[in-house]
C-alpha cells in the first residue's frame, strides 16, 4: 500500500514545545537529539534511576537544546511537567524482563501507575496534547503465527509483559474516551548508540556489543536458533516522529518492526565479524530465562507502513558497525 | 462435546481448606456457602469497604460454619492468611467501571496490586495452592464478533477493564512460570441474592431489582435494544465450584455466559412482570455511560462445557423471581 505524502518534520517540530519521559534512556534521548536538530523545544524528563538506562552522557553536546529536568514519574512533579507541551513521547518504564519477575512492584508503581498518573495529568492540566507511548511487542508473549501483526492474541509472559500492554491500554482508553490523542507503537528489539551497556538485564544485544568489543566470549542460550528482529534506533525515532505529527495513529497500536528476521547465532556472528573481535559459544539456558523465553519472535511493520509510511531503512550489518564504531570512541561514558 | 465425568464435589471438598477472598460479597459470599455446605473449611476474607459489596448479612445462618477475616487484600496480612489453604477463590475486586473512571488509582491497587500480591504470597508460602481468579468479560470491550469466545481480541474499555486483564494475565504468569495451578474465569453480568443493591454504582440490574420492588420507576439508557447475558449467581457458584476440582483448567482463560442473550427492555419487562410492581422509560444516555458503554455482548460458554461439563441451568426468569423473592424476605439488610 502506498503511505500516505509526510508533512516535513522541520516545518512540523521547529519551535514546538515537546517533552520526552525516558529522555535520557537509549531510545529516548536519541529521539530527542533528534527532535532539537528538527528544531523542537526539547524537555526532557528522567528519573536516573541507577541500574536503568538513563545516561547525562546520552545528550553530550546537547546542554544548550534539550533541557533535562531529573524527576521520577512515579512521584509528583508530573502535573506541572506535561503542562504547554504539544507532543510528549513517553519512553519512561522499567524495561526488564528479569527485573519485572523479581521485583514486579516496581514495574508495576513504573509501568501501571506512573502511566495513569502521566495520563491523568494530561486530561488535567494538558487536553490538547498528543502522545505516543513506547510499548513492546512482548505483550504478543509465544507467537500463535509469524509475522505478528496488531491482531494477534496477546498472551504476555512475564510481569513486564502484562504491565506494558495496561499502560498501552490505558493510553489507548484515555484517547476514546477523554479526547486525548494518543498511539502506541510496540517496538521489536531495539539496538544503536546509547543503548545500556553497563549490565545485561536489559537488553542482550547491548551486553553482546560490549563483549564484542571487550574480546570475550558471548554466550549464547539453547541451541541459538531463535529468531528474532532488530530495528536500529535511528529508524525507531524516526517512527516517534513520524506518530507525533500523525493524527491517523491516534488510538490506534501499531508495530514496529525489523528488516528481516535472523537467527542469534548469525546476529552474533555478523557483531563479531563487523567489530573484528570477539567469541562466543553455545550454552544450555539458565532455568529462571528458560522460563520466559519465547522463541521465535518478529513482527510485521505493515500497519506502520500504511499509516506513517514507516519501515526500517538501516540493515543489521551497518547498524551494527555504527553502533561498534560509538562505542570505541565513547567506552568511557559507558562501560561503568 | 461430551463434558468430561465430574467427581463428586462433596467428596472433592469435605475436610478441606479453602480461602475466599471477597467473600463477603455477592459471588464471594454464595460460594462460601456452597462451599461450607459441601463440607469444606471455609476462610472469607474481606475489607468490607463502604460502597463495595461486602456486607455481613451475606453470611447469615453461616457464622458456625465460615470463618470470617476481615482485612484488606492491598494490605500487610495475605502472607499469612493465604497458608494451609488447598484451594483459593480470588473474588476480591473493585468491580465498577465508572468509579474505576473516577479513581484509577484504587482501581489499580485492588485489582493489579493486591492481585499480585496474593498471587506473591502463595508463591513463598502455599505454592501448592489452587486458584481460580474471578475475572470479566468487560476485558473483550466492544465486540467484533458475538457471541464472544476466549479467542477474540481484548480492547477493555474503562480502566476496571484493563486492570482485570492485567490481574488476570498475573495469575495465568504465575502458573505458567511458578507452578502454582491458576486460572481464570471470565465472568458475564452475574445476579440474584446478595447482589449489591444499596446503589447502582456497580450493577444495573441490582438496582433495577430494587427499583421494582420499591414499585419505582426504571431508567432505561438508549433504546433499550442492547442485548446482554445473564447468570444466576447459582450457575456461577457451580462453575467456581468445578474449576477448583478441575486440573484441567490450570493455566486457561475460561468464559462464563448466560442461557440466551436478552436486550434491556425486554430483561426489565421480564423483571416488572416477575416483580408485579414497577414501571420503566426510555431516557437518552447520561454522556459519562455512554462513553463506556459497549453496546451488545454476550459469551460463549463453549470451553466452559468442553474443561468443566458447565452450562448455565437457571431460566432468567426463575432466577429473577428468586432474586426478587429473597430481596423481599430481607429487605432490612440489602436496602439501606
Amino acid at each position: 500500500m502506498t503511505p500516505p505524502p509526510l508533512a516535513d518534520p522541520a516545518a512540523h517540530y521547529a519551535g514546538r514545545p515537546v517533552l520526552v519521559t525516558g529522555g535520557l534512556g537509549f531510545i529516548g534521548s536519541n529521539l530527542a537529539r533528534r527532535l532539537a536538530d528538527l528544531g523542537a523545544r526539547v524537555l526532557v524528563v528522567d528519573s536516573l534511576i541507577p541500574e536503568y538506562g538513563g545516561n547525562p552522557a546520552n545528550l553530550s553536546g546537547y546542554d544548550d537544546r534539550v533541557r533535562v529536568n531529573i524527576a521520577d514519574v512515579r512521584g509528583h512533579g508530573i502535573d506541572y511537567l506535561v503542562r504547554g507541551h504539544d507532543v510528549i513521547f513517553n519512553l519512561a518504564g522499567q524495561v526488564s524482563h528479569i527485573d519485572s519477575m523479581q521485583n514486579p512492584f516496581t514495574d508495576l508503581d513504573i509501568n501501571c501507575r506512573a502511566q495513569l498518573s502521566i495520563l491523568e495529568a494530561c486530561r488535567k492540566g494538558n487536553p490538547g496534547a498528543k502522545l505516543v507511548y513506547a510499548s513492546t511487542r512482548q505483550i504478543y508473549g509465544t507467537a500463535d503465527y509469524l509475522p505478528l501483526d496488531e491482531r494477534h492474541p496477546v498472551h504476555p509472559t512475564d510481569v513486564n509483559g502484562i504491565n506494558k500492554m495496561a499502560g498501552e491500554w490505558y493510553h489507548i482508553l484515555y484517547n476514546n474516551v477523554y479526547g486525548l490523542r494518543a498511539c502506541s507503537l510496540r517496538l521489536t528489539n531495539t539496538y544503536g548508540p546509547r543503548m545500556l551497556v553497563k549490565h545485561s538485564r536489559q537488553t542482550a544485544l547491548g551486553w553482546f556489543v560490549r563483549q564484542a568489543i571487550d574480546d570475550h566470549e558471548i554466550e549464547i542460550w539453547g541451541d541459538g536458533r531463535q529468531r528474532r528482529d532488530y530495528t536500529y534506533v535511528d529508524d525507531v525515532v524516526e517512527a516517534f516522529v513520524r506518530a507525533g505529527m500523525t493524527e491517523a495513529v491516534n488510538g490506534r497500536v501499531v508495530n514496529l518492526g525489523g528488516r528481516a528476521p535472523i537467527d542469534h547465532l548469525e546476529l552474533i556472528q555478523t557483531l563479531i565479524d563487523v567489530a573484528g573481535t570477539g567469541r562466543y559459544r553455545v550454552i544450555p539456558f539458565p532455568p529462571d530465562r528458560k522460563a520466559i523465553d519465547i522463541g521465535d519472535v518478529y513482527s510485521s511493520y505493515a500497519l506502520a507502513h500504511e499509516l506513517l509510511g514507516w519501515e526500517p531503512v538501516v540493515a543489521l550489518r551497518d547498524g551494527l558497525a555504527r553502533t561498534v564504531a560509538f562505542y570505541r570512541a565513547h567506552r568511557d561514558a559507558y562501560w561503568s
